[in-house]
């Protein structure tokens, strides 16, 4: 966010994109999930469980934001899903224009149903970007901190859904879960908060049930 | 990094800065360095061991960036060192100008000999923004997985060491240190890399005879 006034004119012209975006996947039914989180918090683990525990349900495809490098895409190759790479080069985020020039290799995948866009690492600037989702998903882990809340406020704040993830670790760390809830829930009261581990599988299948309501009810 | 032509002028503009800012601090003979991470990887704990191993030898100051709120600066306090919070709003990052304007504070603090800058926590911008440092120190942690130096390739680039930390989860973690280490060297050869805890304390003597060592071949 270099230069408020830039800014601002990015933003207007991000946000009419992310609509034209969100037009047109609503038009062909595909429900889309943008996951934010700081680099290391376990997005693309949580990724490969949302793709285990709805598969069979519903056709999914995933869009892979990352700065460099396709790491992330080559973890998803086992599921025979369609998956695309964004690299954003020197940007900390992706925008609703990358995502405009992904719907014609999205819309060429036969029936898409949960598209999941995975977003590049970072706290800040991914959640001033709407890209034309029906909901911001939230993840930090309990190794970041219980303060994360306070300090990055507009993640959470955008976000309906938060996942507190790696919960298996937080015995050997010094997070506080309910007074990481509570300063979420003081940036944001309506975020919907759910506990989970893609190492134990703890929280895993309310996740995947709350995402296939949500499915359901923008269907 | 919405507009890579104005990213190329705001660039120009904070390099020229920097170099007023390092001007500045060599003149007063204040070693300055820049921690950059993710956000939740310890940089505010690495700084409290820095303040305890290096206090008694030299007079420190620490300035703490953050979009937000003031509590690594709260953490902070029960040290008596001088302390001072940017806040840097929507801003990813802290910048040259920034600390430009922190400088007559710094010097009107009486003799400091260290001065240690915490920057946004983000793996992307801080990178690319010279703040007048003399190094740059980048951390990672070990719940952050192996793969970030691939991922996040300029934080590395650009930095003189890499501190590995929360090296006393590493036990609950699949991160492979072996691998960590190389990826991190294939980015920047010349990478010093230190691994660390802050609790179990394991490899914070190096990191301040590190530190030490560099303030003096400074001087």
């Amino acid at each position: 966010m270099h230069d408020v006034i830039l800014n601002e004119k990015v933003l207007a012209k991000n946000i009419e994109l992310a609509e034209h975006n969100r037009g047109k996947l609503r038009e062909k039914g595909i429900f889309t999930i943008n996951l934010i989180s700081s680099p290391g918090s376990g997005k693309t683990s949580i990724v490969e469980r949302t793709i285990e525990g709805l598969q069979g349900q519903m056709n999914i495809a995933v869009i892979e934001g990352d700065i460099q490098a396709d790491l992330d895409l080559q973890r998803l190759m086992k599921f025979n899903i369609p998956v695309r790479q964004i690299n954003t080069g020197r940007s900390c985020h992706l925008d609703a224009h990358m995502v405009k020039h992904t719907l014609p290799w999205l819309f060429d995948q036969g029936t898409v149903d949960f598209l999941i866009i995975e977003n590049v690492g970072n706290m800040v600037c991914p959640a001033e970007y709407d890209l034309g989702e029906d909901i911001k998903v939230a993840i930090m882990s309990v190794t970041e901190g219980d303060d994360k809340p306070i300090k990055y406020p507009s993640m959470f704040d955008s976000s309906q859904f938060l996942l507190i993830n790696k919960t298996d670790l937080i015995d050997y760390t010094n997070f506080n879960m309910d007074k990481a809830k509570t300063n979420a829930l003081k940036i944001n009261p309506h975020l919907k908060i759910i506990e989970t581990s893609c190492t134990s599988g703890s929280g895993i299948n309310d996740w995947i049930a709350a995402m296939t309501d949500e499915k359901t009810r923008k269907a």
